[in-house]
């Protein structure tokens, strides 16, 4: 017994020592955590892209949403996240789609909403997106952006769902399956949406990581419309309310989602292992 | 098509005018969200629980714990979480091992270490602590608390695993499976520790909600050594390297996790749902 | 290069001489994969279990289930799964529930419908029923069973629901979300029930490993109604349709799910690490 | 009361009269489960494809594989299987690959092998075996094929981790950490394989759907060796051990989790929904 109990001193004494050298401590890579990033008020930047195509060319889009739909997406998440957020807009016709490797790399967050253009972003831009999402910025995709490139590109499926649109829409009761999730905050239990388009399963997505929301419809289907997947060192969260149709990007607590969708994505941590450090025949005992 | 748009702007104008008043924004539920929490600077309320039975009683514990486990993870804790946490302390030997209904309601994220006494805690604590937990609590088990009751009752499983305690202990290296979790965030990739108890699998949980840690050691075995679940409206981190015979608990990479576990638990918002909205027989239409 | 080559067919010798034994082939376990026992034509032996006691007390019904929910619960297994299974009917009011440990010892599958009596099922057998889940029974637990002390037990929250029960029910529409997963094999999309007793969100379960079906209703709620769980080295799953009032275990598709749950349930193969190999302290290198 | 009797009586009598008719029964989409496939022995149509470039231009690996790595990759399949399956073999140089239109067609299962290929395959049979799985065929990647382009393509992320190739290689030690799961089936706790390549984390994949084998390497690296995915209708299994420069293939209990893991992929029901089922406005109601 004295034996084990030298060998404990020795081992706790040794280890002491060693802890105690200031270069142990300031050996640990970057402290940010979200919660420091938080304490800290360091800002997320958060681009918001919008193909912008539909409110410039049909005047009943264009009455609901006469600057766009990021406009409104824009104003929630200032008003929710207040300081803690830089906003910044971006949109299809821009050069590269407004979405330069000097642009992304800015860029904590990404919301994107896109319908009738999909196939006029550039592959080289959707490869650019993605290894940012997987080099740890945040994307949240809206409603019709299920079918973009980009979302596609990280689901790796088909992305497929069933669809109605109906004049006038119809009722969308958003439901929490997880009422203290983060992208759930501050919302009521069941979000009504007085007039939406009909998005219903089966919904071709990797099984969700964390499945927050789940809707009905007047017409009885259901829609798995609240997701978050973690994806190399990003996050990405889907929400599927909101059409260009109807004027649910107005309404506060969709727009309290998008919020919380963005503080969630941005909710990563600096990634402790990345692609540079797996590169190569690792040697045995590299990390003694 | 008139018809068509007559229709949108007449639904857009009932909601524009519906949403402006004022009644519609103050009616969103309480607004915390973990970035709301932060930014407010509200603090994580953290209990400190610890049998502190070993440290009193084992000589080769007492010389490397010598104020008890919990003296060097509260100061990891402190050091790393500052001015966003309060810490108190409570034990075995405390009536209602110092956690009470009021203690508990105060707390906000639990941590758990214990090995010797799992019998010796109340079955009426145990419950109590679960309900705070499903209620919204987090809760941080460490190394042998994972045959403690309020881990078992959690889990719904045996929490059984392999093991190994030979004199010296062995090399563990903890590798990081999620390398931006919060709960990695600031640590190297691998962590080492020279010197631990050996925990190998099959280690009987539920399949963890989040795996971010996976131990290996000299032996050869693996274990899940670093797992995030998600219960009601709280949430549960277990994180298993730690041991009353090794000073694990002072290496400065452990205190990190363990205060990244502590900032994780307590990200959690306000649940939007909870059990008393879902008691009696919900009445058609009783949401809109 | 000369060295490298030798080197390989070296242990490419050794390798080959030492899989040739007959010894290596033979100490492979016990060789039984969902496959094999299917092909083998090893029969699932099932053991549905019933409260009965609505049944027996309430006119309405017995008109409905006049020989107990059991009875058509078993003709649908019997009609979908054939020789595959061996169906026992187990009661409460039965010894020990007629869930002795003979009876467990020779059960593969057990399904469970309780709800009037919950309370009444002893402890004891609740305990060796989870001891057997664990141990790899499958266990397929239905409707008002989500208050069941047994599956309070192997989930760990509160499993409490929203619910709703009018004169004539309400429709309810279950919607696959899995599509290609055996508990939805063979049913339409949706299946559509014509009156039903609602069960909403939140439903205080851990998030399901696997989730197959959700269902909405006509006052539009959506419920998580078939949820698969592994436990240990067995597997759970949960299908909500049914209730006693409604004539549901009788209508074909509601049938061929449940049957599809006892044969997900009982896919689980023998397994390869048991708790007794986990007793004791592991010896170094123990498995070479 | 009498009324709710009648009531009930009365829907009872209309759905027993509904449901003796004949066509209720047979609306029932094809009855083929798992369990029907099997109990029905329909065989499970496996193509094997390998690049087959290292056997037949490296003497050090044709020492090893004679007759490529499919040789006894197909063995240990018909070995485990059986009558249970056919088996064919596919590689690189055929016209399009041996993955035609036709034969994927006639594939129920997929495994794959690559390596220093990859580039050759062509991104049109990528995108065919692509839609196949998600269309319902199974896919089994081994080893390198981590970086092949199908991999990449659905799991939708780098797939990069770190490695090791040593001279004579290390001992991996592959440990169950799901021990009742199909492709665990008959094999050890844990497999111990005398000689290969590390792999080791992070790897960059999604969190797999179903987790059940990590392994250890004698540098202390770790990595998680069995991921089980489900994609659309169809499911992918990834299995690391293995390398083109060490006879792991000859081994049995390798060869026995393979065989499991193309029992598992083939276990995917007929879905219930197809994409062409997703076409198109649905109309209110289309499913009563």
């Amino acid at each position: 017994m004295l034996a084990r109990r030298q060998l404990r001193v020795t081992i706790w004494n040794e280890y002491v020592h060693e802890r105690r050298e200031p270069s142990v401590q300031t050996d640990l890579p970057d402290r940010r955590s979200a919660s420091h990033l938080m304490l800290a008020r360091r800002q997320l930047r958060v681009t918001i892209w919008n193909e912008y195509v539909h409110e410039r060319r049909e005047p009943s889009v264009q009455a609901i949403y006469p600057d766009g739909m990021h406009a409104p997406i824009a104003e929630g998440i200032r008003r929710e996240l207040g300081d803690a957020v830089t906003v910044r807009i971006a949109t299809l016709e821009e050069p590269e789609h407004g979405l330069t490797e000097a642009a992304l790399a800015e860029t904590d967050v990404l919301t994107w909403w896109g319908h009738a253009a999909h196939d006029q972003v550039a592959d080289e831009v959707v490869e650019r997106v993605h290894a940012r999402v997987l080099d740890g910025m945040g994307i949240v995709v809206l409603h019709s952006g299920h079918y973009s490139k980009i979302f596609k590109r990280v689901m790796g499926t088909s992305c497929s769902l069933r669809w109605r649109s109906e004049e006038g829409g119809e009722r969308e009761v958003i439901w929490t399956v997880n009422p203290a999730h983060p992208i759930a905050a501050g919302v009521p239990q069941p979000i009504v949406v007085a007039h939406d388009e009909m998005y219903g399963e089966y919904f071709d997505i990797p099984p969700p990581d964390e499945l927050v929301f789940i809707s009905s419809y007047e017409g009885g289907e259901v829609f798995r419309s609240g997701c978050c997947f973690y994806r190399g060192a990003g996050r990405l969260a889907y929400f599927s309310p909101g059409d260009q149709e109807f004027p649910v990007y107005h309404q506060p607590e969709i727009q309290r989602v998008i919020a919380n969708c963005v503080a969630w994505c941005g909710g990563a941590s600096q990634p402790n292992d990345g692609p540079s450090a797996r590169e190569g025949n690792s040697k045995r005992n590299w990390y003694l």
